[in-house]
This record gives structure tokens, C-alpha cells and sequence, in this order.
């Protein structure tokens, strides 16, 4: 079972400046082989279901190994099994009924 | 490493009444020994990581199964490494201060 | 247009104990006349639009004035057209088909 | 007071095919003046939080309107009084540390 997931994480009680944090998510994901992007507001990860949870996990366990005491995340996860679709077509599907 | 999550899985190809849908969810929880809790936007579950992970795989399995083509899924995840803390601490937590 | 939400919102920069920040929403939430009720991963509220969102906005500038400089909220919002449904609803749907 | 979100609508009881329905709320959001991304799983929009918070209601009504009897969305929203931020310096911090 493939899933598109969006996954924000926010590390709680290290101050206000997380992009530190979020940039060690990038590198555990950059390992994972994973297809991934970055956006303003989180990062969209495809792949199979258990290598996409398990880089998320990875991310929660990082984030705490840098000294974060507490990791509130939000992951919205999409899984369909009618066709085959990747994160691009998501895109492209929107962007040709505009 | 411990996870208190907000899960709300919605199906996607079936109509408006989703309820029969979120009742599967509720019987595969129901199965995994994990401590669960029903409200009007999701389910919270807690537990570890990898129990809760499974479980919500098993989740988006069950309702494809039952005929759902596509599945969007949101899940609120919390792990903390300062504390140890049930769904009902937080709770209390905030009602003690009310 | 009638909107059911569910409201997490996590301060940013203030530590680790965020119980206090989030009863001071329960408070503002208490004097909208909305109903609404809190679960361990947010607060799930009914409404108006205008006056949902507009509640939500409170809470945003009542914890900015707590001295949070940062805030990071998840809403989850529900509305239809085919029939009018309370939080309760929801709930009660769903376990009658447990 | 500013705000940084991210948009996610998903229709229900109008099948699997969801991009039409999105494509509708981009242009929506075209006519609002707002800066907003199209990504992979919802679409980052900024600006006065009002503004914003308004243009999300008539994404809602704009999905209703061509037929959808029940929208699900998933917003998540940032704001910050200890400095101005735009979208755009938010994925610059974090690709500065990678």
C-alpha cells in the first residue's frame, strides 16, 4: 500500500527557531531513498506505507536525540487503491483544470 | 518511545455517510489492546510508537477493504521524552487550571 | 454555513508545559456561547462559521498575549449541505454500528 | 495579525476525482490578492489572518456550490509576533542548514 503523506513536525520547549530541527528531518529523509519535498508549511514524503511511517519515526526519534523534550506532528496521510498516483500527478491533475 | 495520537480517517468514493466506515476503525482498535478514545472529530489512541502506527495501517486496510478506493487521513502525533503522560493527564492538566 | 472543528493549538517558545495556555482558550471558547468540548488532543467545536472562526482567532491572540511568540494550530473543520448534524451525532452514529 | 496556512479540502460524496474541486478554490484564491503554493497535499497560503480565514469560508462555499454535500478540511496555521516571516523565508531557513 502506497501512501502521499504530509508531515509537519514541531519540536516543543527548544525556542522558537525550528528550522534546525526541520532540516534534520531532510536528512533522515535524503537516507531513506524516499521521494520527498519541502514546502512552507511541512515536508510531502511518497513511498510504501511502512518505509514512509518508518522515516517518520526516524524524524520524531532524531528531533529528540538534538534535545527536544516534546515533538507535536501532524501527518495527513492519503492512500487509494483505484489507480496509481504520485505527487506530481496531484499536482499536474489541479494545474490542467485551471 | 510512546505516541498520543488524534486519528481521523476519511473514505473517499462512498458517499457522504462515513459512520459504518469509522465503526471498522473502532473494531480494529478494539483488537490491538491499545486505549482508545472515540470524539466527534477522530479517534485518540495512545500506546507505543509501533503498536499505533500498526494499528492505524490496519486502519486504512479495513476500509479498503470494505470497498473505499481512496482513503485521506489526518493523524496529531505527540511524543515527549521529559515525561511520561496518558491521554487523561493532559486532560486533567488543562481542567486543573480552569 | 455551520462548521464543526476540531482546534489543536500548540505555543511555540514557552516551554514544554502547555496545559495553562490551552485553558485560557477554554475560557475564551466559554464566553462565545459556542458549544464545544475538550479531548485530549484538541477541542472539538460546533457553530456558526463566522463565529467558529472567529473563536478560533481569540485563542490565537489571547496565547500571543500570554507572551507566546509563536503559535502552531491544527484545525480540522467539517460542513455540509445534505443535513444538519451535531458533534453528538457524530459520536452516536458511529456506536450504533459497533 | 498574520498567518501562515496550509489548505487542505477534501469534497465527500463526489466521488474519487478531487482536483477539479481543487482547482476551483485556486481560483478562488487568485481573486483574493493573497499569496498562495499549490503543493502535493493542500496549498500554503499568507496573509492578514481575516483575510485568510475568508478566503478558506469561500473555498468551502465555492466547493458546496458545485455540488459537494460535505467538505473535510485540514488547515494548519502559523502566526508569530516576534518577527516578520514570509512563506518563502521559512523554506529558506531550513534549506540554509541542510
Amino acid at each position: 500500500m502506497k501512501a502521499i503523506v504530509d508531515l509537519c513536525l514541531v519540536p516543543i520547549g527548544v525556542g522558537t527557531s525550528l528550522s534546525g530541527y526541520v532540516a534534520a528531518c531532510e536528512k533522515v529523509l535524503s537516507k531513506t531513498g524516499l521521494n520527498y519535498t519541502l514546502h512552507a508549511n511541512g515536508t510531502n514524503i511518497e513511498g510504501e506505507w511502512d518505509a514512509v511511517f518508518g522515516a517518520i519515526k526516524k524524524c520524531h526519534e532524531a528531533v529528540h536525540d538534538m534535545g527536544a523534550p516534546r515533538i507535536f506532528s501532524t501527518v495527513k496521510c492519503g492512500t487509494r487503491t483505484d489507480k496509481d498516483q504520485a505527487m506530481d500527478d496531484k499536482i499536474r491533475s489541479v494545474e490542467a483544470k485551471l
